[in-house]
């Protein structure tokens, strides 16, 4: 057995061997944040009931065989306030949310779901444009919506319209995309600027005082996935779109599953002006704000620079630069390298500063 | 083209030169109740903009090709009230539900999965016991479920939880299920009693001044579905699980997606004392009411005796019956023979008498 392997499994076993307990009474808003308490309500409560062969619930999508191939299934429920947000919407957000799933995965999409829970008194008008806005986005990834469902509750549940989207896809065969496939000088690609989608919710609730406009980022991630395939071949190891949590929370996990650390370098993190304004009035890290049209991957560095210009030729990726690398140490942390030469602990997000941002 | 083909093309022609206009300016309780104003909703809003081959939003599951196979998907969003009532809760609900989505369509279950929307202050306990009843009820239909996700919405919102599953599975390539298979002379086939799960929750509910007991009828119908295959093979034509809307709702589907005519026997029509006496007080036909593990099926005459034979030895479909048949006329209607040789039309279910059922 390699050192690298023996690391992997260490990683795996202290997992195991430390099953986080979830010993909170009652669910609260942290719960669904997708840092610390949402780790520990899937990890506390959801694994040990559901545990199953099939099961893969905290990365992307789960990968169902099918004779010689693999079908990749993954499912999220949208409930951001507002419905309509600058640069996007719920039908579009639910849309490419689980495109990207599928897409970060490595899978082709097949065919998407759409159940709407839609509340009592919604203006015929507001579920029409949102119905559209689902339509277009589909077409604009490429995939049918095959099916759907819808419910309607009493006045004042589901603040509108809760959107629930499921997608189905084909894995790459050729592909083995793991955070157990990372190794020490693995390149961290991100494919543009950060925290975008949260801080445009989060202004357009109007719960920072701050004029400034931002628009979500919400895109199909299909185009720059393919570009990443196409350009680091194999030397793709893993892929993820760093929503709920943010990049902070994603390469925690990644720094925990491959049992390796990640050295983050803060100059070369794209982060617009205005959402780190935002960031400051919330005392939040952009490293933790959710992202709806951001790809992050480890590329081996022999193909890195290759994926850098692969992705920065396509639309969404133009800003794409490589904000870190895998290193053998510090095991299991993430660390960022900031401009003064000084070091910081990325730990994963705790508590729930961003509610309902997706 | 022999008459039954034209009649079919004329059934299909008439409903694509009346799509029915959806002109309610609000969504209101009865477009989620599964009758006529759900299929207002759906064919006048939904269908025009979502329009896709694939999709089939009427029906169980959408087909998607797949090689040589055909992949079913299907999704559904649970929001029933009470969360536990007598026979069930949820959980378990929701999984049987897309089950058994899956087995109507004629396709074998592959995986689920599973979103939750929890409203914050939800008691661990009860998400835990949710979280078991979804586990159980999986491994009693023999599905994994391979992937979920968790999302919180404030206090005051989802009624604690609403969980939305959606099926995957595998189109047997040997059936051709559908309304337009039907032919005048072929039988209808129930499984059993019929409106218990809507009676069910509304007595929990105390809805009705109703002291008397009536148990959901949720169950995987995975094992009545085979045995039909088994039984009837060629000869069965159409198969579906009566929920929101009943038994009343999919036999005019059937009666306008086939262009022929249903006619039932009000005597052979299987219903609980119970249940006929909570109908009574609502002043509803239990035609109309949900069930949950009750499966209706469309078999040639020659194959119905055994079909319902083979129903009544499976556990689930001990009191299954032929309640009625497809005739010629009267074309896109169902009539109903009572006990005194009058006859009623049953349209379909308007208005929402039973919100919040599923």
């Amino acid at each position: 057995m390699t050192d690298r392997e023996q690391r992997v499994l260490d990683a795996l076993e202290q997992n195991r061997r430390r099953p986080p307990r979830f010993d909170a009474p009652r669910i609260d808003m942290s719960h669904g944040a997708g840092g610390k308490a949402t780790h520990k309500l899937i990890e506390g409560l959801l694994l040990p009931v559901l545990e199953n062969p099939a099961l893969a619930p905290l990365s992307d999508a789960a990968l169902l065989p099918f004779g010689e191939a693999k079908l990749a299934l993954t499912t999220d429920s949208f409930v951001v306030r507002p419905l309509v947000f600058p640069g996007g919407s719920i039908g579009e957000l639910a849309v490419n949310g689980t495109v990207n799933d599928l897409a970060v995965s490595g899978a082709t999409p097949l065919g998407i779901s759409a159940a709407l829970i839609i509340e009592e008194g919604l203006d015929t008008e507001i579920l029409s444009r949102e119905v559209r806005a689902i339509a277009k986005a589909a077409e604009t990834a490429g995939v049918p919506v095959a099916t759907g469902d819808t419910k309607v509750v009493e006045r004042g549940k589901a603040d509108g319209l809760y959107v629930i989207t499921t997608g189905l896809g084909i894995a790459d065969p050729e592909l083995n995309l793991s955070p157990a496939a990372a190794r020490p000088g693995d390149k961290i690609l991100c494919s543009g600027t950060l925290g975008d989608h949260g801080a445009a919710i989060l202004i357009a609730r109007g719960d920072l005082e701050l004029e400034a406009e931002v628009l979500s980022d919400t895109r199909p991630l299909t185009p720059l996935t393919r570009a990443l395939k196409r350009s680091a071949g194999p030397g793709l190891r893993f892929m993820r779109d760093p929503t709920r949590g943010g990049v902070g929370t994603v390469l925690n996990e990644l720094a925990r599953d491959s049992g390796y650390g990640v050295a983050l370098w803060e100059e070369k993190i794209p982060v617009r002006d205005v959402v780190n304004g935002a960031c400051e009035i919330l005392g939040i890290d952009p490293l933790y704000v959710a992202n709806e049209g951001k790809l992050l991957a480890v590329v081996s560095p022999e193909h890195a620079d290759a994926a850098l210009e692969a992705l920065r030729g396509v639309e969404g990726g133009e800003e794409a630069s490589i904000i870190g690398e895998v290193r053998e140490e510090p095991a299991r942390m993430v660390l960022m390298h900031t401009g003064f030469g000084g070091t910081r602990m990325i730990d994963m997000l705790v508590g729930d500063p961003l509610p309902r941002i997706c």
